[in-house]
């Protein structure tokens, strides 16, 4: 689990204990405000939960390793750009993608505003708490504690379903896993910087592509295999804009 | 939804922000420890809610127009007098007494050890949410969230069918209904000053088979014209054990 931007201690201690409750262990915590929210007083149970979170600079840095990143929030306030999962129907996705191997984060964003444009690029779907439309926004401890209900009670379930059916072939569906975060990273990096070198992208647009480009390779749902070769292809390309042929040292 | 006396502000005003945010309006809380509580900060977007809550002494009272009383906790630390349900087992329960005309209550208890064995007495079935066996103690206001969110996002659809299906017996349907909580009351306690009148049962024992009876009467599912039935015979047999035959003013 992973939040962005919390600025309430009390809300993170509350979002260690249903994490506690709900069976869940490890918590990545994104530029977080307060100095001392290790020491969050309402982590009741679960105090060693807040201290052996990671702590990160960015949201990529905190979903690198993980092949499904399911952002959380609502549309009353923004149009979706990725997939838009209802919570009750979040369980099914998520099974899916760890019977096949696949490492999941589920990102909160900060108190007040949620998540921002920029920071849902890095997900995969966005999951929407059915709240009533006259009071949509929730309180970060109770979003949490909802959300981990469900996958808790749901998700692992059919996720045993799943690796029933897959025993046979699970070097096959480990196979299947998606591409981590960080590669699509990677890619779009150098996707970027391949544009770049082509003089495709006018300087005033870059902003811009940056954030399609991470939303586009996300849905591309590229498996680990076919990201080292679309990288591989990608750095081939921008070796050689660089350097035209004729020039020396060309890799073999 | 129905707090029993709650301590804390915060965890009042973050239960009436899930209420909001999940579509309830109705508040009862039963002997507050705080006189302010209709002034807490944390119920964002609520504080309607907690000002037209209702205040009662007791549970018996706050629930005494509810055909279905559901206790919340959890089992690890006592045994069940009553029929346990899984919280996510809970949307069709409270679908099929919508559906019927019926009233419904879900309590939570204070903080710090939540419903007594006397508060659950007063409850048909008790809920438990489905947390870790290390860490079952949640959060007051995460709960209330959780509880709320499985009965918006599933009780009420499954209720539309249920309904649906009744459309050409709603006479039938409503007078299939539970008697209310009040009415069960009054019939446990006349059941009990029969009981006394009859010289069945010894002082010593009058609070076991309080909570007994009051246990008893819920098991039973009595429809309100039951209810009545059945509070008309203890009454004249009440009567009749008070005044001997041949005694006056033999009622007609």
């Amino acid at each position: 689990m992973v939040l962005v931007r919390p600025r309430n201690p009390l809300n993170m201690g509350a979002a260690a204990r249903a994490m506690a409750n709900f069976g869940f262990q490890q918590l990545s915590v994104v530029a977080p405000w307060a100095p001392h929210w290790r020491e969050a007083r309402s982590a009741v149970g679960a105090p060693e939960l807040l201290q052996c979170a990671k702590e990160t600079a960015s949201l990529a840095e905190a979903v690198a390793d993980c092949t499904l990143v399911v952002g959380t929030g609502t549309l009353t306030y923004r149009k979706a750009e990725q997939q838009v999962v209802q919570l009750p129907a979040l369980a099914p996705l998520v099974a899916r993608e760890l019977a096949r191997g696949g490492r999941i984060a589920v990102v909160f964003g900060p108190e007040k505003h949620g998540l921002t444009r920029d920071d849902l690029s890095y997900c995969h779907a966005l999951v929407e708490i059915p709240t009533d439309a006259r009071q949509p926004s929730m309180n970060l401890g109770q979003a949490v504690a909802v959300c981990l209900y469900e996958l808790s009670s749901r998700a692992f379930e059919t996720a045993e379903d799943f690796s029933a059916d897959n025993s046979n072939s699970t070097r096959l569906s480990l196979e299947a896993s998606a591409a981590p975060s960080g590669t699509l990273d990677l890619l779009s990096g150098l996707i970027e910087e391949t544009m770049g070198a082509a003089g495709y992208s006018p300087r005033s647009m870059q902003a811009a592509n940056r954030h399609d480009l991470r939303l586009l390779v996300r849905r591309l749902g590229l498996n680990p295999a076919d990201s080292r070769r679309v990288l591989g292809l990608f750095r081939r390309v921008l070796w050689r804009l660089k350097r035209p042929p004729g020039s020396q040292n060309e890799p073999g």
